[in-house]
């Protein structure tokens, strides 16, 4: 984040208290090696810190915490806090810490969009072989969007949310916005 | 809603009029009894009254009303709604209020993740028997956010808001968080 | 938008600056022939003014320009831009700008949810013939949330925002709804 971005966030006396709007973080996610259409394990950094590998399991990429952290830094107590890969062969999405279902997805969105053949997809003609990553993260879809309520995203007992990765390729970034107040 | 959670709703005065962010309020959804894959007909009950179980379809849970009845109760007259299943094996999605979709889609959903063999889903093996429910619901979705415009929702035309339950387990909340001015 | 709407929405001072939430606008797409499942071509014009075709290729319709144009009218530098289909057999989402994935989307869509035989869907039987258009919606999403940072749509490097539309009769409407300051 820029100097600039950070004075920009400096809270402001407001007539209903503090009130301000928190400048996009965003979460660096590196991936080593292409993993074909699985959920890969991340290296997750901040932009303005080195890289710091973080133990995810090989198939998940959970951001519940990442998230936290980033709704409690912003101050807001009560708005809106947006998650949304900026990838669009990847997914942030919510449901259960079960390495199971993880791998139920798997299997299923290989089912309802097969990697192979590549010559099933027009769009592998470009030169990419990842056509099957772009239905699949239409599945499980781009962003959630979470309440927050008292300073603490507002979720179910059971809800966590993830990062889902179905390409493998490049260094991915996870776009976090919070507005409220 | 906690008293203290009350008084932090009431309006301020402000330069651009009376602005506030409203906290989160849930419709709980009380299943009497589990119900395999289909939509149920939840009983909806605010969290400080006593369970008030309403006539919906058996198969579908539209929940329009009780989202504008919020965003009224909010005083907000432009700004967004969100509103989110908080379990992991339900959907709140926007689509038509007529009986043979809502079977169509109940019909396609069993298509597209069946609930058996019990044995397909590694999520089962946690003793569980709702793996489908997860996978069903992200094809639904987990939320919806709703412009608010001149005091009110803005839909279309045909637009409907519902909440679909997928295991029919437990006691289901809705979260309902509205911010505008 | 009336005369109301767009005085209301005058920027008025504040403790952080200009600060205001944008009255929803909305892009209308009118279709002039049915055209089955497919992405079609759509026109666009303003409320206020007469119709202006635009030239789409025959199968997307991105709207990414039209909704940047809205972003930078609102003037809002830092905040949430929700855009929605405001028909239920349409989607708003974000994906590559790339030919043969948008073919593709759409061969993978008729397998999923297939337009014949019409009789395989209860709703059909109101009369209409666009049962799977509305299934087809619910894979694609109703909506996207992206962040608005520095006054600009805050975009991954080939995010691009689409309308899919899966039925192709009346003419449709987007709705474009900002908030921040």
């Amino acid at each position: 984040m820029s100097d600039e971005r950070r004075s920009w966030s400096q809270k402001a006396a407001s007539p209903f208290g503090e009130a301000h709007i928190w400048p996009s973080a965003s979460l660096l996610l590196a991936y080593p090696a292409y993993s074909g259409t699985a959920f890969v394990a991340p290296c997750i950094q901040s932009k303005s810190e080195p890289p710091k590998c973080e133990t995810f399991s090989a198939l998940s990429s959970k951001i519940t915490e990442k998230v936290a952290s980033a709704v409690k830094e912003s101050g807001v107590k009560e708005g809106l806090c947006l998650v949304n890969a900026m990838h669009i062969t990847a997914s942030v999405y919510i449901n259960d810490d079960e390495s199971g279902l993880i791998s139920d997805y798997d299997k299923w969105l290989e089912k309802l969009a097969p990697h192979e053949p590549l010559s099933g997809y027009r769009h592998n003609r470009t030169g990419e072989d990842n056509g099957d990553a772009h239905l699949k993260r239409q599945v499980m879809g781009r962003e959630v969007v979470v309440a927050i309520t008292g300073g603490r995203l507002d979720l179910g007992p059971w809800e966590q949310i993830f990062y889902g990765e179905f390409d493998g390729r490049r260094k991915k970034r996870v776009l976090i916005k919070i507005i409220g107040e």
